[in-house]
């Protein structure tokens, strides 16, 4: 799975194909990702097997793909195109090197249904709008714009864009997701987070586990346990200071929990990352301080 | 300058800072780019020298600055601080190398007048919210959002950041900007132009050599020249498609107008690339030297 923290993409090309009744073509560009967005039309877009495709729909192919593609005699396609690379872009302490993705977790075709599909269209339109070939940053809004829609696509249930149906289900879902994430210094019994949601706590807890993979005691553990490696990692507040600030009442519970949680106590971490951070294998910081 | 097309950001850490009444701390993380909004509050930052800092300005501190703070005693600074690395992703036919940006061109200080200043708070509490450590994709948003940022403060000219006052001059300009980029297969003169968005014809002339660099005229050419070397590079159109792509209505001017711009006619500027994209090494390509 791509970490999407270090997703980076460059878009090479976009297109806005309005093709005629009849229209034929053959993938070109077989060494990038490309992403179709149907706004209208018909026709048959064939790789190893034929496919149906027609308005409201997104196509993605892998780079090697090999594919060919028809309009219909009355519906011809009306396409927007995206041509990019992406790639991770590795940080551990210090960037590291570039990892090209061979493929995105993306079905070859996916259709979407009204009020997703007219939304989907005019982001492409939006995107291909705004991209300005041989310009000074002409290429980065359209990327960032990309790089969001693909978030909500690997992530559905952090975005918009997921499967309909069950959709107030995965919105209050979502709201006790971001309640979780942004009370990381309270504590709270499951049974109130029920409450306060209007959930049943055996719902709550199935859910979580289904889309999140722990329960949400587990992940607001897991947030707040976070929160804390970063004070450790990039203040020098005492381990007391950040144990309030991670809503322990005792810097005592916070040493437990975090040595339960990392292997080992804050201040060995702290100790730890200070270690890491001076070893200079890349002597990168070593450049960036010299100027 | 850096390139923005291929910006990349890594967030460390995103911290809600209100501080106490004399308050004061010492920059920790000295290797990292770093952004502090000023919500309210007033303070003094000292780097070899003392300034005094207020709600609704922005700090940045480039890597290796040493800068200690303090809080007024009375108006106590509340403050977002974001803490991020970021570098240029090279890409030249394909992904090159990591180069770590040393400093953005960003002032030490910069106040923001209300309406601005508003907006700004608005954004940072959002970039704020939106960051979970540790988390898949949960410093995507952020990242994006703070690129999105760093592209408007870098390139004034193109977001609503930049500094007040000649506020529908700007706009005008940009509207006239984007149309030129969208109406790059089209022709007119400069008096059309001038007459379609209500400037005078040297009004529009000076204000596009002033922040755009070249005349109307020229920047248009160059959109127009930019598209046909994409529709070169990735498509397989023949020559005579893709000048009418272009707006021209004979090949033959295509090709003279092109050689012009690239000293190369479009069938050896199609070979060229496909010679480079064989390669192995990823050379020099005429690509980078087209402005």
């Amino acid at each position: 799975m791509v970490d999407m923290n270090r997703l980076h993409l460059h878009i090479r090309w976009v297109l806005d194909k309005p093709t005629a009744s009849g229209w034929t073509d053959k993938r070109n560009n077989t060494d990038a990702h490309t992403l179709y967005w149907i706004h209208e039309g018909k026709g048959i877009f064939t790789t190893d097997q034929a496919f149906p495709v027609e308005g409201g729909m997104m196509a993605y192919m892998r780079p090697g793909l090999q594919m060919d593609m028809r309009s219909d005699e009355r519906y011809p396609l009306q396409m927007t195109m995206i041509l990019f690379d992406c790639a991770e872009v590795g940080y551990d302490v210090r960037w590291t090197e570039i990892m090209p993705i061979a493929e995105l977790e993306l079905p070859f075709l996916k259709p979407f249904h009204t009020d997703k599909s007219k939304a989907l269209g005019l982001r492409f339109r939006d995107l291909y709008r705004s991209w300005v070939p041989g310009v000074q940053g002409g290429a980065l809004l359209p990327q960032l714009k990309l790089t969001g829609l693909l978030y909500e696509l690997l992530l559905p249930s952090n975005g918009d864009t997921g499967s309909e149906g069950a959709e107030s289900a995965g919105q209050a879902l979502e709201r006790v997701k971001e309640y979780l994430e942004s009370s990381y210094n309270m504590d709270f019994t499951i049974h109130e987070l029920a409450e306060r949601f209007h959930i049943s706590v055996s719902y709550l807890r199935k859910m979580f586990h289904k889309t999140v993979g722990m329960s949400p005691k587990h992940y607001h553990s897991h947030i707040r346990n976070e929160h804390a490696r970063h004070y450790l990692m990039y203040s020098e507040l005492p381990v007391k200071a950040i144990a309030k600030a991670c809503g322990y009442m005792e810097e005592y519970h916070f040493s437990k929990s975090f040595k339960q949680m990392n292997g080992i106590s804050p201040s060995g971490f702290r100790l730890q990352y200070m270690a890491t951070k001076e070893g200079q294998p890349a002597g990168q910081t070593a450049k960036d301080e010299s100027d």
